[in-house]
């Protein structure tokens, strides 16, 4: 067995994504085989070269690029170790979702992968639920920019899968995101939405025995939070004292706790009655989208201002995944009014690197809306997969890729 | 808009996959178009016809076929309606890690192909994470199977992410497992590792300044369970009188629970310590396998039965997530115990439907075992993507891939 040529030298050729790049454009044209490696720390060769190999060493990509402690999301190179990573997150107060015995020297990039599990994965399950997005390297040195920092993102194949335990045979992982645990209640939170004061009203108006379990004074904002744990009263107490904390912080002003599974079922019946109070209240153009969170209510105020008094613009949805429902209703269908939404919507959506559907799907409707979602050497890569797959394309024509590549 | 053609009938033409498949081979031979249909609540028009496509309408699919208490995990036809699902694991005493407004008439089939978030996607993630097989239907009428029932599997592409959230326009999912929530202690757990008193033995002689925990009476198993929660009073208690129960139950025989950060530290260095022991004891031939929990140990004890006293046996690994670490230890290398050990390990593995590389991939050395996880089509399959994305060759070779089909 011949040792590989190592490229990475005191110098860091290899600290860039296109330098990268360049190395695969190079060696495709050449057909010089390449094992990329990370911390060559796996237990069973895949990172070490088999004959002549060139090896592509990560090790130089090691910045962390942003974290942002609202979201959890850290964004980082491929080479960075993850004990590092472990630590800066640490320091931060979170908990990186991927932990084992290599932690010193293997390297993210390495892990991804090699879909690396470890010793949290009965907590936090798989990379395939911890990483949010991926920029990899194709073997002819393309780049694939898979990298939305969004929780939900529904707008075509989710092809970083592909990547994550490919151990390096597909594309080289050259900077990911990692999603991170929460904290406070995290642990049995298992619903987080919001509602507007509009949402509320049309509900109430427009749905047979639905109460408002509160004061008839009207907020702005309405979120219902639930619960699931293994041990009712430490649970209970857990989200009494969340509750409690925030009120007396200011960031609630009133608020009610179901008593029972009746009580419960009718505040879920508020949130779950809105498409139902909404098809009763005229025509309605809906629209799903993932957003930062702190600019998810920005677009709703937006579109109230274009519209004026046309239509009644209502915004609901997880706030937990940054999931806005954006939906306006009318007395009936307007084109007019729809050119005054569309493509506006997508456009403002697309300019706040948002997804244009988050969990609605592409479909008929917006097949040809997904460039304002993905990049274009995505959207080609799905095109071959599908080309692949189903040849004649029988399989549900005309949907989820655009026209201009179905055909 | 035409109306598409309802290949459904009341006499339930489409009621098993071997008629999916037809139905898909001889559309596809005379290119005529297909709409897979679930429960058709889509908001975007992906389940409607759009021409003269023939609909392909799942719901005679109906049927739950199993449901494992210990593992959590569901198998069921593409056709359940998911508020049936909901229903039936709450009966159970478990949690579907999905919800949505439509749950009365979508179905499950459906939920996959759209990859629908909905209303649980905050505490337990999307379905890339629950969904641990799929059997999908391709255009040209294979199936591909991808049903294991593994929480860790790292042999090749993980194709079934490839699938969710593709809304039927690279196959038809006819079938399907979802993983659910543990009970008891489930949302604080965030590691239940095991070992037996083999490799405690092995930690305690060959690494300095590790100690025993416990009285030196030697057991056969030890547990390592770690707890990460927002509330630590809280947290603490629930994780005493889990300890409790399980000792008044006879489960347990003693325990130490760490009381600082640094005995925390001194337990995992025990777990952590014995692929080191491994190392200084000589040589050792390691397997890192899936397989389902109550049968993790049985092939511990065979192939301590098979080698007698030729080989130190050990294992440990990641109970909660059905991981055996199975490590075989001696003097130094030798042919004639590597016979005795492969090919007996993976085919003990494959027939009892484990997987041969739970976490630690397939590499350069366990690329021609790939066919004792994965069926002759999905492998096929994983060739084709890699000769797509990589037509020379040039990434990586002479892994993941059997050396037949990687040329």
């Amino acid at each position: 067995m011949k040792s590989g040529w190592r490229l990475q030298t005191q110098t860091g050729c290899t600290n860039t994504k296109a330098q990268v790049s360049q190395i695969l454009k190079y060696c495709n044209s050449r057909c010089l085989a390449v094992v990329p490696q990370g911390g060559n720390t796996g237990l069973v060769g895949g990172s070490v070269p088999v004959f002549d190999e060139v090896i592509v060493n990560m090790s130089l990509m090691n910045n962390i690029i942003s974290f942002d402690k609202v979201s959890g999301i850290l964004v980082c190179e491929g080479g960075c170790i993850l004990e590092n990573l472990i630590t800066f997150l640490d320091n931060q107060g979170f908990i990186m979702p991927l932990d084992l015995g290599a932690k010193g020297s293997c390297q993210i990039g390495g892990n991804v992968s090699t879909n690396a599990g470890g010793l949290r994965l009965v907590r936090y399950g798989s990379l395939h639920g911890n990483v949010l997005g991926l920029e990899v390297v194709l073997a002819d040195g393309n780049v694939i920019d898979m990298l939305g920092t969004l929780r939900k993102d529904n707008t075509g194949y989710d092809l970083k899968h592909l990547f994550i335990g490919s151990e390096g045979s597909l594309g080289i992982v050259s900077k990911k995101l990692l999603m991170e645990a929460k904290r406070k209640l995290g642990e049995i939170l298992s619903a987080f939405e919001f509602l507007d004061s509009k949402s509320l009203d049309l509900v109430l108006n427009h749905l047979d025995g639905v109460r408002n379990p509160l004061p008839p004074t009207l907020h702005k904002f309405y979120i219902l939070i639930e619960t699931t744990g293994s041990d009712e009263p430490y649970d209970r107490q857990k989200l009494e004292g969340f509750l409690l904390h925030a009120m007396e912080a200011g960031l609630i002003s009133d608020g009610a706790l179901a008593q029972d599974i009746n009580q419960a079922s009718s505040f879920w019946r508020i949130r779950e009655g809105i498409p139902e109070a909404l098809m009763k209240a005229g025509a309605v153009y809906k629209y799903d989208l993932s957003l930062p969170v702190e600019k998810m209510y920005d677009l709703v105020e937006e579109m109230r201002t274009r519209l004026s008094d046309s239509a009644n613009v209502v915004g609901y949805g997880h706030l937990g995944d940054g999931n806005l429902h954006l939906n306006i209703s009318t007395a009936q269908y307007d084109d007019g009014i729809l050119t005054q939404i569309e493509p506006f919507v997508y456009e403002w959506t697309s300019k706040h690197r948002g997804s244009i559907s988050a969990e609605h799907g592409l479909g008929l409707m917006k097949a040809n809306e997904i460039f304002y979602s993905k990049p274009t050497a995505t959207v080609s890569l799905m095109a071959s997969i599908k080309k692949m797959l189903d040849p004649k394309g029988i399989l549900n024509p005309y949907k989820v890729l655009p026209h201009s590549l179905s055909s």
